[in-house]
C-alpha cells in the first residue's frame, strides 16, 4: 500500500480525435477512471489533480462570446467552473470503475483555492494565453477598459495572456487530509483557483492558471505522499527529443534532471514543468520519488517495468 | 450546540438590487456568510445548502448564446459548474466571516450528485423553464433534433422546461457525514447535480432541476440534523398572502401545514417547496422542528424569537 498523487493530464480528459465537448470527455474520462480503478485494485491510496487547459479555454471563450447576453464571468470563476465540470465527471465515472471491481471507495472532488504570491514574478510578464482571439482595436480596448495583459499570437492575432504564479498553500488542504485515507479525493483542479491572500487574511480570486503539475507537487509533499506520479501522453521521458539520437530515460537523479533542463531537452509548458515538479518533489523527501508516464503504463511504472523515475540521487 | 441544515434560498447569493454578475454575487454572498458564520459562533454545527436557479439559468443562456463557437454544455454540467461557482464563493467569504470571529473552522464546497428515480412523473410533465426564448420555429427544431421538451412562456416566447423530480439518494452522503463535524460543508448546492441510476449501478446525468429545499430536507434527515433551517426573504410564512386578512405564521403542526397547503395559500416554486419540505423533516422526526425565516433573523428564530416553526404536533 503506498500513498500516491496522481496527476492527469489533458490526455486523460480529451484525445486527438475527440470531440471538444462534454459528451466527448465523459467518455474519455470513463476510459481514464479504468486506468485509474486499477490502481486502486493495486493497493493504492491516490489522491488525484487534473489540468484543466482546453476546458477553462472553452468556459472562457464561452462567456466572451455570449458577453453582450450575460455578463462575462472573471477568470477565477471561469477556473472554479472547470474544477466542478471535470471533477463531476471524474467522481461519476470511477465510482462506477471502482464498482465493477467490488471497491467500495467514496470519491468526491473538492472545490481547491491555492494561494500564490502576489509579489510573484510571473504577474509581471504573463505568458499563459486564453480565450478566443482579438484585433488589435479589440486588444487595445480590453487594455484600457479591463486592464487585461494582451499579446499577439503567432500572427493569428491578440489574446489576452496571464501569469502561471508558483503555488504556496493550499487552502483547503486540511479537509484533504481528513478525507484522503477514507475516499480518493479530487483536489487543485486545473492547479487550483488561483487566490492571492489580502492584509487582512483575506483571500482574493486573480486572473492566473496554477501548472497543475506543481500544484500536484504541493499537495504530494503536504499529505506526505510516497510517490508523485504524473500521467501524461508518453510512456518515458525523453532527452533530445525529435532527434535522431532522442533517448527515453528509465531514471533521472536530481543532478541528472537538472543538467537535462539546463540543456534544454524538455519543453517549457509541457515535459518541463512536469520534469521540475518531479525534482521538487524529490528535493523536499530525498527518501522518495517521482514517476512520469503514460496513463496506460502507470501500473507497470509502479512495480519499476517502464516509466521515468526520479529520485534524489 | 445543535447540528442544523441551513438552506440559502436566491436572495443569500443575489439581491434585487446587484447586478447579474460574479462580482456583485461575491459581495452579497460576503454580507450572506456575516450572518451565517454568527450562527457558527452561536454554536451550531452548520452544513449548508444553496439554490442556483438564476446562475445556471445564466450558465446555460451563456452557453447557448455561443454555440456557434464553443459546443453547448449539457444540462448536468451547467449545474454541476454552477456548485463551484456559488460554493467558492462562500467557501471563499465564510472563511473570512470565520477568521474574523476567531473560528479555526474549514469550510468546504463538495461536488454532489443527487439520484432522482427515472420513473418519476415529474419526467412526464416537465415544468422549469430554463435558458433563452425561442421563436416557434427554434423551438420545433430543437424539439426534432435534440428532444427537448418546450413550452410557450406567458408570451414572451418558447423557452425549454425541464422536470423538477424528487431528490432520492444523495451520491456523496458518506464524504458529507465524514466532514461535517470537522468542517462546514457545502453541499446539494442547486438541489444537487440530478443523476439517474441505470440497471447496472452506474449513474448518468439527467436534464432536471431539483428543488434545493427538498435536497436540503433529505440531507438533514440523513445527517441526523436537529433542525432544518430554510432561509428565505421573508421572517415568516404568511397565509392570505397579500389579502387583507394576510396573518404571519408563528408556528405550524404537521396537521396545520397540511391544511393551508390543501387551501393553497403558497405559492408553488416559492413557498409551497418550503413549507412541503418542512412537513417531510417533521414527520420523518417527530420530536424535530423545521423552521422557515429570513437570514438576518435566524439567530433570533433559533432562540425562539420569531420565524415560522413547524412541528409534528
Amino acid at each position: 500500500m503506498s500513498k500516491l498523487v496522481i496527476a492527469l493530464g489533458g490526455n486523460a480528459l480529451q484525445t486527438k480525435n475527440s470531440a471538444p465537448t462534454a459528451e466527448a470527455q465523459l467518455e474519455v474520462v470513463k476510459q481514464t477512471c479504468e486506468y485509474v480503478a486499477e490502481l486502486s485494485a493495486g493497493g493504492h491510496e491516490l489522491t488525484i489533480v487534473h489540468g484543466n487547459g482546453p476546458q477553462v479555454g472553452r468556459i472562457v471563450l464561452s462567456s466572451e462570446t455570449a458577453k453582450d447576453v450575460v455578463p462575462p464571468m472573471p477568470f477565477d470563476v471561469c477556473g472554479a467552473m472547470s474544477q466542478d465540470y471535470i471533477g463531476y465527471h471524474i467522481q461519476q465515472a470511477l465510482r462506477q470503475s471502482l464498482a465493477r471491481r467490488n471497491i467500495n471507495l467514496p470519491v468526491v472532488s473538492l472545490v481547491t483555492q491555492v494561494v500564490v504570491d502576489k509579489a510573484d514574478p510571473a504577474f509581471k510578464n504573463p505568458t499563459k494565453p486564453i480565450g478566443g482571439f482579438y484585433t488589435k482595436e479589440e486588444a487595445d480596448q480590453l487594455v484600457a477598459e479591463k486592464g487585461y495583459d494582451v499579446k499577439e499570437d503567432a500572427g493569428r492575432g491578440y489574446r489576452r495572456v496571464v501569469a502561471s504564479p508558483i503555488p504556496k498553500r493550499i487552502v483547503e488542504i486540511e479537509e484533504v487530509k481528513m478525507l484522503r485515507d477514507k475516499a480518493i479525493v479530487v483536489t487543485c483542479g486545473g492547479g487550483g483557483i488561483p487566490v492571492i491572500e489580502n492584509d487582512d487574511g483575506s483571500l482574493e480570486g486573480v486572473a492566473a492558471v496554477i501548472d497543475k503539475d506543481f500544484a500536484a507537487e504541493l499537495l504530494a509533499e503536504q499529505i506526505d505522499a510516497d510517490a508523485l506520479v504524473i500521467l501524461t501522453e508518453v510512456e518515458k521521458v525523453a532527452i533530445n527529443w525529435g532527434k535522431p539520437d532522442q533517448k527515453s530515460l528509465d531514471h533521472m537523479t536530481l543532478e541528472e534532471a537538472k543538467k537535462y533542463c539546463e540543456e534544454g531537452h524538455f519543453a517549457p509548458g509541457s515535459m518541463l514543468p512536469k520534469v521540475q515538479a518531479g525534482m521538487k518533489f524529490v528535493t523536499a523527501n530525498p527518501s522518495k520519488k517521482a514517476i512520469i508516464t503514460s496513463l496506460d503504463k502507470a501500473i507497470e511504472a509502479l512495480n519499476g517495468k517502464t516509466g521515468t523515475v526520479i529520485t534524489f540521487d
